[in-house]
């Protein structure tokens, strides 16, 4: 059984800590929260400990808090020599307090409170220090997911940037969808089937295959008549430069 | 049983014939191509024309070809006094010739030529010129989908731009991320996930109780690292036209 010990209680310490909760090969040996009281749901009272000098031993030790607060946290663990680890996509593994072993156990994927997820389907970007370290991440994720990956720090900041793109900027199209819906009393209901099928279809297809609209034709008659409908200029000028940017694409 | 033609051999043409084909209450008569052979494949021979003059009897006949024909095909027809509509997002109503009764049959979702698709989900928007007609169109439309929406042609407009940004412009989103990706030797399959998610999350949540990443929680460290990492400029300017859209949101 791998001892793991999740040092943080935000959104994905708290996802980390249910799915180790549930394995049969890893031992969820202790959690540090600063606030015990928001774990308390999660994990029972005895395993939660607000002080580092109580920390108990582990073969690994995820530090899953906010980006900046890393150096800071990692510097204040009473040990080294361990395997400590971050859960970050934008912070390098060099930022983890170098008196440790040190390593990067990334899931890629956006997580909601209230919203259960299937952790088999979600992909751990992973990356450690000293090479004999990564068999320890990889079969630690493994045990979690289906879909494991050895991505160094470049690469992982690049899937960062990548994954603002096609969720935080998607989602946010889908915002002024909403919002237009809403002008027009239309209901958002009825684009919901486009959204998924519009993210359906890069599973198989890559996206530049995929894409349809009136920029991908160049059918300017329809930008025009589009503009034209639009009245809040942010919103404007986000169309024309996606359609050109789109158009310049084509080529 | 209500008789149908259907006008046109494209996309949304296509995956009509291929519903109609399958109803047990609708029955296709004919339909009319410019070049027969293109329907070859869905159609027996005898049911396809492509000669107006030839045209039979039907309940609905349905122009499914590009935006800028409507006008001139419906004025081709060789009778008049029918119910004539067309499926397009963005035209109007008036722009099918008045000798005939006018509506709209908009199917709200993206085709793929080679992707089934199951009607049943696919959001059918109705509009009809003279309130008899309606429930006629939407008989035919409940009969292949279970999502029937009267939608008049400003609230339709409005949902053609809105689809542009939720289902195009996410997509370009998704173009985005994979070039990064390509550039940074990064499979794009790790978004994969990630992308099916986002979709999925506003299926129950409002786009924006979805709404997460840097912009949102106005952290301007990761967006400051974002840009840095980024190096085309065309890229860069979306990033920062679409973070301080965002941002502004929040307020």
């Amino acid at each position: 059984m791998l001892k793991v010990v999740v040092i943080g209680s935000g959104n994905v310490a708290q996802h980390l800590i249910t799915v180790f909760g549930k394995s049969s090969t890893i031992h969820l040996v202790q959690v540090y929260a600063r606030n015990v009281d928001v774990l308390a749901h999660l994990v029972p009272k005895e395993k939660i400990t607000d002080d580092f000098n109580t920390l108990e031993e582990a073969d690994i030790y995820i530090i899953s808090i906010t980006d900046g607060s890393i150096p800071e946290v990692s510097a204040l663990l009473p040990f080294s020599g361990k395997l400590v680890v971050h859960t970050s996509g934008s912070v390098a593994l060099e930022q983890i307090n170098n008196k440790n072993r040190r390593g990067v156990f990334y899931p890629l994927q956006t997580f909601s409170k209230n919203k259960a997820i299937d952790f088999k389907q979600v992909p751990l970007c992973l990356e450690s220090e000293k090479e004999a370290d990564y068999t320890i991440l990889e079969t630690l994720a493994q045990s979690i997911s289906n879909s494991v990956y050895n991505i160094n720090s470049q690469q992982r900041k690049s899937l960062h940037v990548a994954a603002v793109f096609v969720s935080n900027f998607a989602n946010y199209m889908y915002s002024i969808g909403y919002d237009i819906c809403e002008q027009n009393n239309v209901p958002f209901d009825i684009l919901k089937p486009l959204i998924q099928e519009t993210a359906e279809k890069v599973q198989t297809l890559s996206p530049k295959q995929a894409q349809t609209g009136p920029a991908r034709r160049n059918d300017i008659t329809t930008m025009e008549k589009h503009l034209a409908f639009l009245t809040d200029e942010k919103i404007k000028t986000i169309y024309t430069l996606l359609s050109q940017s789109i158009q310049n694409n084509n080529e």
